[in-house]
C-alpha cells in the first residue's frame, strides 16, 4: 500500500515524504512517534488487519497507541487500517484498500493544507474506500 | 451535525466557537486536544458510527483518548456519538442524532455557565435523543 | 443516586462533601479529576449503565479513565456502577442500586478513617448490592 | 486469599509485607501505586473475579491500569486473579485460588531474590493454579 | 521460545543480548521497560496465550502496556505471541511458534541494522510462523 501512498502524495501535492516499514500494525505507534519526533508534520500508517478476535485485539491496541501518540506530539496520525472482512472477494477488497489509501493522503493533505475543504465534505457520506452514500444530515 | 449544534448554540446563548473537521472518529482525540490547547474551554465531539464489532473497536479507541485529553487539559469534552444501530430507521436515527446533538449542546453550555442545573436533571431519567424514561431514583 | 450516597454520608460520619453533575458516565474521569485536584480526598462515581454492547465499551472507557486519574492524583475514587441488566425487575434494580450505594459510601468513609475494617471484611463474600455470599476462602 | 500469601511468603522467606484491603478489583492499581510509592519493591495483587462480561471489563480495566503502575513505578506486581468460570465447582475452585496464591508468592520472590529460577521454569509449562502440563518447547 | 530465540539470533548476527523470565504476559511490559532503561536498544517478548476470552483480555492489556513502554522509551518491541488456537495440532502450533520466533529475531535485527529489507517485504504477504500467501498490493 506504501507505494499507492506515494503515488497519491505526488499527484496532488509536492510534500515531501519519509517511508518506514514495521513487520506488524501493533509497530506502528512507536514508528509513527520516531517519525513525528524527527520533524514530520503528520504520519500515514498504512495497516492491514486479519479476520480474528485476536487481530480486532491488536487493531485496538494500535489504535490507542496511535491516539496516545497523536496527544503527546500534538499533530495529527491518519490511519488506514484494512480489514480483511470488509469485501466478499480478494478483487473487491484491493479496490476498498487503494480507494482508502487515496483518499486517506487527501484527507491528510487537506489538514495540513486545506483543513476547510475537509468541513465542507463532513457529513455528506464520504466512506474511505466505498461509494459514497450520500449526505444524511444536513 | 456540525450546523445542528451551531444553531442550538446561537439559540441558547451568545458563546463563540470553532469548527475542526477531521476524517474520522479516531481523529478527534487530537483535534479536541488542540482546540483546548488553543484556549477554547469546552469540546463537543460529532460522531457517527458504524454496525461492525470493527467500529465498537474504534469507538472504544476514541472514548479512551478523549478521556485521556480531559485528563491532561482539566477541561470538559461533550462526546455526541450516533451508533447506527440505535434506531430501526434511517428517518429515526436522524431525529435520534438531532435531538441528542441539541440535548448536548446544552448539557456543554450547562457545565461552563450553569452547572445546578444538571444536578436538577440527574436521576430524572434524561436520556440524549430519545424521550426521557422518567425518574427512577429518587 | 446522588441524595442516597448523601443521606448514608450523613448516616455515619461528619465528613464535608461536594457534588458535581454530569451528563454521562465518560463525564465522570474529568469531574473526579477536577474534585481530587481542588482538595477533595476521595471521590465516589454513581454511573448508570444500558444494557448494550455499546454501553458497556463505554464503562469500560470510564473505567479506564477513572484508574488513570488515581494512579495521577495518588487518590482513591470509588466507582459505584450500576448496569441495567443486573436485575430481573426495575424493582430489584433499585434495591441493588440502594444497598450498592451505601455500602460504597461506607467503603470510602473506611478507607480514610478506618482500613482495618475493610480488611476485616476482605474475602467474606461482600457483594455490594446483594445478600453477602458468606466466606469461600479463609 | 490474603492469609494464604501470607502463610506462604513466610514459609520461603523472611521478607516484610505490608497488607492493604480494597473493597474491589478496579481499586487495587491504585493501591498498588501507594504502597510501591511508600518504599515496598513489589506488589502481589488478590482478586476475584465473577463470570459476566462486565466482570471481564473490569479486569481488563485493572489490567491496564496495573500495567500502568509497574511502568510508572519501574516495579514490579504480580497479578493473582482467580476467574469464577476457571472451574466446575466451588471445591476446585479453591484449590485452584490457594495453588495460585501459593505459586505467585514463589514467583515474586524470586523476581526479587532468585531470577534465575523463574528461568529455569519458563517454557516448562507451569500453570499456577493448575497441574503442570510439561514443556512443550525446548 | 526463548532458546530458539536466542539460536536464531547468533545464527544472523554477533548482537549482545540479555534474558529476563516473567511469570506471566502481563509481566512484559514492565521487563521490557527495565531492559530498554538499562541500555538494551530493542527487546524481543516471547509469549504464549491460552484459549479463553480472559486470555485474550489479558493479551490486551499487555499489548497496550508493550505500547505504551515503547512510546515512552522511544525503542521498539517486538512481541511474538502465540495463540494455543492458531493451530489444529500441538504440532502445527510448535512449528508456528518456532518460525514465529526466528522470523521476529530477523525483523528486530532489520529494525536496527538494515531497515530497507523489511521495506523490500512490506505487502509480499510474509505470515510470521506460516508459509507466505504471497503479494496482494502491489
Amino acid at each position: 500500500m506504501g507505494k499507492i501512498a506515494i503515488d497519491e502524495l505526488r499527484n496532488i501535492s509536492s510534500l515531501r515524504y519519509e517511508r518506514y516499514t514495521v513487520p506488524g500494525i501493533k509497530d506502528l505507534p512507536i514508528a509513527a512517534k520516531k517519525l513525528l519526533d524527527s520533524g514530520c508534520d503528520i504520519v500515514i500508517t498504512l495497516g492491514w488487519v486479519g479476520k480474528t478476535q485476536k487481530d480486532l485485539v491488536s487493531y485496538l491496541a494500535m489504535s490507542v497507541g496511535l491516539i496516545t501518540v497523536q496527544i503527546l506530539t500534538g499533530k495529527h496520525i491518519i490511519d488506514v487500517t484494512i480489514h480483511e472482512d470488509e469485501a466478499e472477494s480478494e478483487r473487491d477488497l484491493l479496490i476498498v484498500a487503494e480507494n482508502r489509501v487515496r483518499e486517506h493522503v487527501r484527507n491528510a493533505v487537506d489538514l495540513l493544507l486545506n483543513p476547510k475543504r475537509l468541513q465542507r465534505l463532513a457529513g455528506t457520506g464520504q466512506r474511505q474506500g466505498y461509494p459514497d452514500v450520500g449526505p444524511i444530515l444536513k
